[in-house]
């Protein structure tokens, strides 16, 4: 496979949506055909998906994590792939990070069996490059106020869980340090800009 | 776990409805609380999830099983369990040996991992008693045509596949022959009927 795989993890308000427009256009700058997608979400399927996930009704844990892999095994196969056989540039908001640390750390899952899902959905594709935005809950909820946005069902639960999260994103990219690049979300977005190109480079000039 | 958990298999036209109601009726004459469900659709996730899988575009094989799964999650903890836990006996149409069938032999996926996400669905919670309504996939067609329903994504494909999945009911059929009770569909609805009974009859007095 040529391409590049990247995703950006964090919690909302890190400021992922942010960096992944930056990132881009640098790399569009550099002739790079940039594929920019999400999760859950970035295909037909997923968007119906992403509705019953986030305003749906009362969902069991177990079929939550099920649909969250559905999307991604969609999304996968639909847009990843296609994207990075013809050498495009993949910047992905959220993968499988994201689910081992909102279903397996923050709820009552097994992490193990997540993983298994998901690297079963994906057939273990894993990007080459993971970039945590890294924030404190309290200053992430500061920030999705001041923007306005309206809270979502994650959203709205408590700081406790939030916290829960971001150990489980701290604790995965401890654990796989050749991929995370780990970064303090509060600094100004072009300082994180540039931390970020400086890994990206390194990655297209192999 | 108190209850008593019934599944009906088959393909298509096999004439699952109709057992499904005379078991349904005779059970409630002699006093219990029925069930009657079905996979999918039997949750309002599961709703949106059948319109999703029959009627939607293109889905990656490994998206649809792991919708499917979700599905029986959402299922089995929101109505199969709080059935039997209050002592009801659950009729449900169709549940995991149709998946394995569906999605392991008659499609491109490993039947193993197919297993043993259901499994992990549903707390590897089992049916007592599985009847299956075995029929020539010509035969099925016919008595389709003959009640004048509309062919959905499953039903348009070749006689071929509706062959590779009766194969597979009869293999689970034979790898478990102390839950499954294998009955020729083409036989008379009152004489399945009575077959069926007979042994649900046996699994009540136990």
């Amino acid at each position: 496979m040529a391409g590049l795989f990247i995703t950006l993890e964090g919690g909302d308000g890190a400021g992922k949506t942010t960096q992944s427009e930056m990132l881009a256009g640098w790399l569009e700058e550099r002739g790079h055909e940039v594929v920019r997608t999400r999760e859950p979400g970035g295909t037909t399927l997923g968007v119906e998906l992403r509705k019953l996930l986030l305003h749906g009704g009362s969902v069991d844990p177990r079929a939550e994590a099920l649909l969250y892999a559905a999307d991604r095994a969609q999304h996968v196969a639909t847009i990843v792939r296609p994207a990075l056989e013809r050498d495009a540039v993949v910047v992905q908001d959220r993968y499988i990070d994201s689910s081992l640390a909102y279903q397996g750390a923050g709820r009552v899952l097994n992490v193990e069996d997540v993983r298994r899902i998901s690297a079963w959905a994906t057939e273990e594709l894993q990007p080459e490059l993971t970039v945590l935005l890294d924030i404190a809950p309290e200053a992430a909820a500061a920030r999705r106020v001041a923007r306005g946005g309206t809270a979502d069902r994650l959203e709205s639960e408590a700081t406790e869980f939030h916290q829960s999260v971001r150990d489980g994103f701290r604790a995965l990219a401890k654990a796989d340090p050749h991929r995370f690049l780990v970064l303090d979300a509060t600094l100004p977005p072009e300082e994180l800009h540039l931390q970020i190109v400086g890994r990206v480079s390194a990655l297209l000039s192999r």
